[in-house]
């Protein structure tokens, strides 16, 4: 096991959809089976975002059964609710006077915020919420909290470890030498993974497939996926098909050149091809789906699961933020 | 006793003079006589001026032995370190949710702020900190976690306590009738406490008359008051006298008729109007003085009643916060 501490957090402000497991889940439940992995659920992020506490509890519940359903390692990964965690909020309320306003205006998503309000000629600031402009300190709180090493993101989430970067290093730049310098570290893309329509898997597109609805549900999805409109004697290219991209994600190797020259070579339609498709996700997600049920049917067991994460969190937590606490108040 | 409860806050960032003797701690102490009060020594506040934790903490003895020793009723006052509760922290994270942005830039201190960069043409937030920037949100935590009515301040922090209510009504508007809406009142004025030379007493002017002083240093002061150049002989106007106008903070209404009377008859040089006044100033802060250095000697009879003070504080502070958040977060 490597001596790094990686740090990721998940927003619980949806369900699931395959584009999530593929791009985002996977990859963590891989990175935690080989280091030390803090991993919380992000509601008080989501608080910004979502004004249904039901909600909010729900998502929070199908994430935490779904990476556990996914076979989470939970001796490597600290498994928790981000506001279980009381020194998130002190660290924060603390770094606010170490972090010049000017970084915050330089924010991705505040500038993306402001963009549009120009563009529809509103004022620069309207709808904007202090939850959404100081985001990047409670993130920064988030990642100095743990003594993280590495924050596994995309290139859109860089931004947020940079500034945790720089909040801790004015910190330590005062206090002395209390915070580690975190890394981002963007991960190994698994490239786009095609929604129904072909275009990249989004909430926004409408053209999910859902990860962990039933089997019938799941099959009607996968027959919906827009294709050409190639015959079964057409020779179809696998590199520009939605069906085939999607199965790259499910299958062996094997699998997968052996449907390569399926759907080369004349014969095979694409009512069968999708069948093939839905047969291997289905395959691959019945047993995380059948965990996954039982798990939602006792959330009991997933609270002590998310408590025991807690105080294993708590621990680190209270230990950084004493040392905050000493450097700054004595 | 009032049923209303009483918030206050005092910054532990300098040692208090005379000025904030009259203007502002006497009439505390007073208010603390007939009401349920909650008066925190705001050192997560001063972290946004002050970068050294020995000089907040000598600064909040400091004050805490000072309304102690000045008699503060410790049966009606919850006197607590506003970092002993966890709970506002918390609260101002869950706040920033609600909170518009618009509002923050519309903040007095924050306009100042940018007010003194565009004159000297600098970038409009050069220097301003996020601890600046996000000054009234905690604010609205300390206020709103003690189900406070009153929030007794001068004309200059009123804007605190509307932007409170502010934030309280919009986070009721979204989860419910969860915050009191607290009210601002602006004290009778004890009118301008006057310095050595004259002007308003400030540590800006460089013109104040130390409160816990020895009694030589506290004389010395009071004889280099700047008097106008009238000689014993001269009928001197009480109203225009700094040496009168301090005295009317001390004495007693005969005692203050019999100065004026003196000062406006021939026969009495500032001098010996500079001793009177010494003598009752004295008089007046010697047994505060001497209980306030019994105080600071032994720090940990002050640490204990800050210790009962945030634990009454925090016991009413949890139930705010856990009804904000079973609204927020279930």
């Amino acid at each position: 096991m490597s001596e790094k501490i990686v740090l990721t957090g998940i927003k619980p402000t949806g369900t699931p959809h395959i584009g999530n497991y593929v791009g985002a889940l996977k990859p963590l439940i891989e990175m935690a089976r080989s280091n030390r992995t803090f991993m919380f659920i992000a509601d008080l992020h989501a608080l910004n975002i979502i004004h249904d506490a039901a909600q909010i509890r729900q998502h929070t519940y199908e994430i935490a059964a779904l990476l556990i359903a996914m076979g989470l390692d939970l001796n490597n990964a600290v498994l928790f609710r981000q506001s279980d965690i009381v020194q998130v909020s002190q660290l924060s309320t603390m770094l606010m006077n170490v972090t010049p306003k000017g970084l915050m205006n330089r924010a991705h998503s505040y500038k993306a915020a402001m963009d549009k309000n120009m563009a529809a000629g509103l004022d620069t600031d309207a709808g904007v919420n202090m939850g959404l402009y100081t985001y990047p300190v409670l993130m920064a709180a988030d990642i100095l909290l743990y003594g993280t090493d590495i924050v596994p993101c995309g290139a859109d989430q860089k931004q947020h470890v940079e500034f945790a970067r720089d909040i801790a290093g004015y910190f330590n730049h005062i206090y002395g030498n209390v915070f580690k310098l975190p890394e981002p570290v963007i991960g190994q893309s698994t490239g786009i993974i095609p929604g129904l329509d072909g275009r990249k898997m989004s909430k926004s597109y409408d053209n999910t497939i859902p990860l962990l609805a039933p089997e019938n549900e799941l099959k009607k999805k996968i027959m919906r996926i827009i294709t050409d409109s190639k015959t079964p004697d057409d020779v179809k290219d696998p590199d520009t098909s939605t069906i085939f991209q999607l199965y790259t994600h499910f299958a062996t190797d094997d699998e997968i050149a052996d449907f390569r020259q399926k759907l080369m070579t004349p014969g095979m339609g694409y009512g069968t091809a999708k069948t093939i498709l839905f047969d291997k996700i289905n395959a691959v997600l019945t047993p995380v789906r059948n965990e996954y049920e039982r798990l939602m049917a006792n959330p009991s067991e997933i609270d002590a699961i998310l408590a025991d994460g807690a105080a294993r969190a708590r621990a680190v937590a209270a230990q950084t933020y004493d040392r905050v606490h000493h450097a700054m108040l004595g």
